[in-house]
């Protein structure tokens, strides 16, 4: 970040910050922001790819000579734990920053025991909650949140098209199940004097499948709701990621099996009918199998949307990278708008200010997975994008007249 | 065993043997036997209860003289590692007596990749083939064996009787099958695009319990069989005992399900349809939803029959021993019959001999289980049974009216 002319510290939880700072600003920054972290057996693309494409922008605006001419400050975070994969707990950096990480987060621990606060202090950080509200930003000092992101789904390739905005970020649930029947021998016990938590947890799997695709076949007339219409549907979607099997022997009727269950929408009360309406098959199929049935609520989160002004401004600006390019014309209108059914930093950064976002185009829609893969091209119309978005919104007019933009940047890549 | 007046030894695959050789007996001997290994987390019954039977009625014989005057051999087994956990390979104490162990068997290794080999040294043994093959009983030294094991099942429970005799135990396939789909993002990968192998697995594992429940309403016009009437479709089983997912996070569409399948059946022909149509279904099912299943055969045993002579001697001995015991009549035939659903060592010990079996009563048809409780007095039972049996079958005429058998039992677990 210094090569892009900023001036750069790491923060008490573990985030990385590249600011510039006009001399006489007194305007709130544009803060540009992703996350470092990925998910167990991943690509190295997800969040990544959004801080490589917010240092080029600031890169090319340090050599195009518009980085001295920013009429607000501009500052790139790269956020630290964003999957929330060892503390079962998400946007950890990012919320740090928009100060909603409560006290006891400290405390938190993983599958072994350790606490972040030991994470924190292995690795130099003091570790204490007053350390940590250090890292807190002033909402009256920020004006805007903008993120890159891969888009993790299948809808710009789809579309041969490298960038898309966000309108909103799905809401979420996780919530766990836990089935319990009565362990024994695989060889003795008769099927009809089973009660087999394995068999129970499968049906709910597949219930809880047909339930997202649809949900009118099996909602109850207390659960009928106007909300579901073709697009709240496209946006919803259910998934059991994980299931155990106790105690787990090809020979032993299990006693226990439990799963978890991820279900996101866009609309919030498409997702809170699912969920009520989940719940209550859970039960009635476990009343029908004998088997007991519990069904815990480990996190919800309402839809976030990203601000109608940023998200224009974004558009044009991808719009104008998009025509850019060689051998591409580009219709109004045309950069395509997406939901976001993944979770962002932009989430988190939602309660200190309003936020944007920006996704690109990966192959398959293959997320979490060894197979994720984005062009390099795609990349740099990000950052091109991101450079657009700056210089049509934070940098002064003056001087400004015939630069080819795409020509310094391609420099600088080659640099 | 030594109390009970018998030789004892350990072979080269830690089976423990106590032995009585009459004087100038050239009579095949009786072998007696059951194991004592159990599964992770279950009770301490299980086999372990047929060896203290055995070495009770012979401690009984001994206290009434009748020792010295048993007309062939009779030796006790407790037999090592029948239930295949660690190994993934059942019967090995009893199959090294049979002879029908493998060579290749000492190199079979556990999940941390130690080696049957290993083990057996580290346990002070030779650990070679030509050790191992020094367990092996010439078939013509060997008249019958015997083996008192737990229910592990709900009938005996249900009848009220506290012994029952075995007809025969039921064939076993093993299977495992492996779906394999697309890894992915559980926010961003509409559920029509999915190629989820969760939802699969699942979709599967009810299809397996309805297949076993109700065979008629799945099977093709080819698979369709006699076989299925009501008898057989009582003793057959189907398990998932074991259900992995990987990567197993709850915010990622799992990219491979694997899951075990235990079928048992009395009919051989009935087990071989049912493995046959499921496996039939598994691709059928895959196919529809897009993802790549394999079904890996892993363990495939035909059903064992008892001998009839020795299970008619059995029944008569749990007879003579019940209507023995304090306040309880019993009419003609009334020892119950039983098929075993579980395997046991008698299924290894059919290859050397002919055989019979003994269930005793269980709570709940629990078992593999820390549930698994069977009451103390059942036991005696099985003890004076096998006394019986031996008794009437292996004992001279002379010097044998007028003793209470019961007293003199119940003086010996006094002592």
């Amino acid at each position: 970040m210094k090569d892009a002319g900023l001036t750069t510290w790491v923060d008490q939880m573990g985030n990385i910050h590249g600011r510039y700072e006009p001399a006489n600003s007194t305007r709130d920054a544009l803060l540009i922001g992703s996350h470092m972290d990925t998910v167990v057996d991943a690509g190295m693309y997800d969040g990544a790819l959004g801080i490589i494409s917010a240092i080029s922008a600031l890169k090319v605006l340090k050599v195009t000579g518009k980085l001295q001419r920013l009429t607000r400050p501009v500052e790139v975070i790269a956020f630290s734990d964003e999957e929330g994969i060892r503390f079962q707990t998400t946007f950890l950096g990012s919320a740090a920053v928009a100060g909603t990480l409560p006290e006891s987060i400290l405390q938190v621990s993983d599958k072994s025991g350790t606490t972040l606060q030991d994470v924190l202090k292995m690795n130099s950080f003091e570790a204490t909650s007053t350390a940590i509200s250090q890292a807190r930003y002033n909402p009256e000092s920020v004006g805007s949140y903008v993120e890159v992101h891969m888009e993790q789904g299948p809808v710009l390739e789809a579309l041969h098209y490298p960038l898309g905005v966000v309108k909103g970020i799905a809401g979420q649930t996780r919530l766990k199940v836990i089935v319990d029947g009565s362990q024994g021998h695989a060889g003795t016990v008769p099927m009809k004097l089973r009660r087999d938590p394995m068999v129970a947890a499968a049906e709910l799997v597949v219930t809880l499948e047909r339930l997202c695709k649809e949900p009118n076949s099996l909602l109850t007339y207390d659960e009928e709701c106007s909300c579901f219409t073709e697009e709240s549907l496209a946006g919803l979607v259910c998934t059991v990621g994980e299931l155990n099997t106790w105690p787990s022997a090809s020979n032993v009727i299990p006693g226990q099996v439990n799963f978890t269950v991820d279900i996101r929408a866009m609309d919030d009360q498409v997702r809170e009918t699912i969920v009520t309406s989940f719940s209550r098959l859970v039960l009635q199929k476990c009343d029908d199998r004998l088997v007991d049935c519990k069904v815990e609520h480990k996190h919800s989160a309402a839809a976030t949307h990203c601000d109608p002004e940023l998200t224009s401004q974004l558009k044009r600006a991808a719009r104008s990278t998009v025509s850019a390019m060689p051998g591409r014309t580009v219709a109004a209108g045309e950069t395509p708008v997406l939901m976001s059914g993944a979770g962002h930093d932009a989430m988190a950064m939602a309660r200190l200010t309003k936020i944007g976002m920006l996704f690109v185009r990966c192959r398959g829609g293959i997320s979490h997975s060894p197979e994720e893969s984005v062009m390099d091209n795609d990349v740099w119309a990000a950052g091109l994008a991101l450079f657009n978005f700056i210089d049509q919104n934070a940098v002064s007019e003056e001087l400004d007249a015939g630069q080819n933009v795409v020509a310094v940047a391609l420099a600088v890549a080659e640099s």
